[in-house]
């Protein structure tokens, strides 16, 4: 870790203020969900979002799987719900497979993001500066911006991509 | 401009890193939506994103206003349409206003997102950990997170946003 430290000349402050900024904008992303979500019912989430398109619950599942997997690409430890990802990751809605109930993934929901969030807290600022798992650490010479930092940018724009259109479902 | 740059304890390698970050996500997410609106025709563009919902030229409308208040928030200059913003910002759709044809917008689209990366191009990276010019020094000092980068950043996911909706006029 101190290698690459110095190979960037990273001050620690510098660090600090903008894994503030790319957490704070985590943190409204997740309370907007939450604050949607509180806002339908589980009829609504059962709906989908226009018609022939992809239902809430597919959707919220699969933001779930894709925030579950954060723990894998940013080191964090065991994923809580790798069973998702066939389901809500590798198909498409209305499959045929089994989906979780609305109830279900609600709770599922605020744990995958509660414990991320108990995750980041614990992460010093200069580790969001490292290479994520998913990359080699040749790769992340020649590439120093695509950091775990960028990983965590990349998946609010894409809960911010699913939240405009689970918006939908509010009456 | 130095002043801040002390107290930050900026290094000029790290602000570059996460410039790149940030500006490639931007550019990243208005690749997405060139493709999107090529994809697209002005009939379709015409169209409900859902039932009674935004139809996609509000929503494009409503785009371009918001990029062209970059000029204005980050200090890059005048403004291109600032004509934009009573009928796409301050009013929803279907308020009576009139409404450009899906053509002029697209071509407003390319103008201002083609101009904001020449300015952002021209910008030296210590640049975006300024202040931006909707906040007042004092704040500033207060809350060192809110600079001119963390302004991109929460434009880029607003696009991911609506693009979200837009890409629902697709068949």
């Amino acid at each position: 870790m101190l290698h690459y430290k110095r190979t960037l000349k990273i001050s620690m402050s510098q660090e600090e203020l903008i894994v503030r900024i790319a957490r704070n904008g985590w943190d409204v992303h997740i309370k907007r969900m939450d604050a949607l979500l509180a806002a339908l019912s589980d009829a609504q989430l059962d709906e989908e979002i226009a018609p022939g398109r992809n239902r809430g619950i597919y959707l919220l599942g699969h933001l779930i799987a894709v925030h579950d997997g954060l723990f894998d690409i940013l080191g964090l430890g065991e994923r809580l719900y790798p069973q998702l990802d066939s389901v809500y990751l590798s198909s498409p809605d209305k499959a045929g497979l089994d989906m979780l109930p609305a109830a279900t993934l609600r709770k599922y929901w605020s744990e995958v993001n509660g414990r991320l969030t108990d995750r980041f807290s614990a992460m010093p600022a200069s580790e969001w500066f490292m290479q994520h798992t998913h990359m080699s650490a040749e790769d992340f010479k020649k590439e120093p911006h695509r950091n775990k930092l960028s990983v965590l940018l990349s998946r609010t724009s894409h809960l911010g991509y699913h939240h405009g259109q689970l918006v939908l479902l509010k009456k």
